[in-house]
């Protein structure tokens, strides 16, 4: 099989990537959230790219839950933000999710095409690992970013994904590059992502316990996948 | 001084770097070549987009030497490859060069309105990392990539002159990936490197000498600065 990586959706096309199942990863914290959603037990997570598509949505299905964020906070009207730690089994087990974020939720929703999608953060990184081993399908990881631009912590998890399957993956360019990235920051992932300039802007507006939470490893077994519009365990 | 990268050109807009000093790096084969026609003496390198322009450069400069390659390959007509082998003193010092190749030349002329112009490669990388150091102004390095995607070899590049800096700069988040990688890759940077797609494709069709020498690092002295639509030493 082969691994290639976007950095970046923009570096995303149908065309090249024709049969390719598909990761999609924003660590800092839709897909961690997204994640942390299916292991409490929502019935599923509804990606859209606008903040009109969600109130749309909810008038539809009154029971749903509004979640996402625009510049990092919570949008006026919705229940909950992009916090991982907001996705709590009171709030969210067996609800309708419906989420837009500024990267992650556009990401998903550009790779649509794709045979299968993935959602993947560092917190569920081994199960996605083993879910990618299992298929033996040749894989693109789409990197969310931030706005269009490269994102450090997209990166590494992508190239923790590389390292995990590179004994028996060909690895592209990008997914060489995304591995040896990862091999350098591996020991110190958390103090040094902290320079990341996306890290940075989430401590400085309070957020600083999700970036920690968002950077630790493998604290949850999930592997959801996003299919027909929604994303389920 | 910040140092930030552009894995691609398309990454790269004269909005967003208004002010910066610039560096393109394409280590296979453009920048090493550049380096070494300026070290052995030409009187410039104009890089042009086409090979229409080149030859219209000619016919306005008989005496021109005409150089480059599509695929890889001598253009038909033209008097010299992308080969640094090729850059003798005996064929181009004191000579004009109409430079045409996939993408350094594209990319040297995508920053053309940066407010200074360096040429990099790892032949000149210890020349360039100075001049940095010397000129402590933002830098933008622009990697050429491959058909408007990354390559390997020029985001290690641009992670060598990271990695030197890394103490005296304020490195973005992709100049830190490049740093990350550069530090992974360096103890093995050949082998490794001739994983990489480029490589590969032009030791396939017999440049592997080529990507051995455009792998060594600093064999020439040489700030090749690029300024008035001509490379000078």
């Amino acid at each position: 099989m082969k691994i290639d990586v976007c950095f970046t959706p923009n570096d995303f096309t149908s065309k090249d990537y024709y049969g390719y199942h598909a990761v999609v990863i924003d660590v800092l914290r839709a897909t961690t959230s997204i994640a942390t959603a299916c292991a409490n037990g929502c019935q599923c997570v509804i990606p859209v790219k606008t903040v009109e598509e969600a109130f749309s949505l909810k008038a539809q299905n009154p029971d749903a839950v509004l979640a996402g964020e625009r510049s990092g906070l919570l949008i006026p009207g919705f229940d909950l933000g992009n916090s991982p730690f907001e996705y709590t089994k009171d709030r969210i087990s067996g609800k309708i999710i419906v989420m837009t974020t500024t990267n992650g939720t556009l990401a998903l929703n550009k790779v649509v095409a794709a045979q299968k999608i993935y959602v993947m953060a560092f917190a569920n990184a081994a199960s996605i690992v083993t879910a990618l081993h299992q298929a033996q399908e040749n894989t693109i990881i789409v990197c969310a970013g931030s706005e269009g631009k490269f994102s450090l912590e997209d990166a590494l998890c992508a190239g923790l994904a590389a390292e995990c399957l590179s004994h028996e993956a060909e690895l592209s360019d990008t997914a060489l590059a995304a591995q040896a990235m990862y091999r350098d920051f591996a020991a110190d992932l958390f103090t040094r992502v902290s320079q990341s300039s996306h890290a940075d802007y989430l401590c400085s507006i309070g957020f600083k316990k999700d970036v920690a939470l968002c950077l630790q490893q493998n604290t949850i077994a999930v592997v959801p996948v996003f299919a027909a519009n929604a994303i389920t365990a």
